[in-house]
């Protein structure tokens, strides 16, 4: 919260100097921007690895994920994660790895879909998983 | 693409001319953290409401989520959205609502998890759905 406020007050400073200068407009803007994630169009899958215990498939599995994805320029943010250390009745912890990938519409997610490193990536990494689920969800 | 070069190239003369005036670091940063989403920690909910079909429900849930959301200081970003218009054997479309909250880590993920906007949101709307399914993952 403290570091919050100050990162704030910071902004607010930055600002005005910058709204001074006569570029108040990129600053307006990045502050507002702050907290929706970029991208209205959300693609979500979580991978089940078939052997979710062997770190060499895990490493394969991310590297593969993260150079593909990185590769991908109409993509709008993205995240690699792992299931993090929470448990509640309501919580599915049991999958090996969540992707999310965001675009500006459906178009560029479709795209995404078409792309030779996407079907390069499920080509060569699909033999280490077991499920994929996916969610698609647009604000 | 072109707009994606476009933005870039945009961005680093903003960034050049920033530069030369001693201010660099923040537009710099801002640069680079276009791809991954804010925040590690990141709280994916999918919502099944009772009642899917109802505009009224749809509505006041929507909105009780919204307000509670922008309340909640320790959210990094957050994506709030319904089943895009995809359709593969691999896509779950058949929730109401996604929620998806990012946080700096676990520890923010915790506050939220205790803020009694979080408390209150569940105690009233709770009530508009019958399945929750949550999946934390950390990058």
């Amino acid at each position: 919260m403290k570091q919050f406020l100050k990162r704030r007050s910071f902004l607010q400073k930055a600002s005005a100097v910058l709204g001074a200068m006569g570029i108040s407009t990129l600053f307006t803007s990045n502050a507002k921007a702050e907290k929706p994630i970029d991208g209205k169009f959300v693609h979500v899958v979580f991978f089940w690895l078939k052997d979710p215990q062997n770190k060499e498939a895990k490493k394969t599995f991310e590297s593969g994920l993260r150079s593909f994805i990185e590769g991908v320029d109409v993509i709008k943010s993205h995240h690699i994660g792992t299931p993090a250390n929470t448990s509640r009745p309501v919580i599915d912890s049991s999958y090996s790895f969540c992707l999310i990938v965001t675009f500006d519409s459906k178009k560029e997610h479709d795209i995404y879909q078409e792309h030779s490193l996407h079907k390069k990536f499920i080509e060569d990494l699909s033999p280490l998983w077991e499920k994929v689920v996916v969610y698609d969800s647009i604000s």
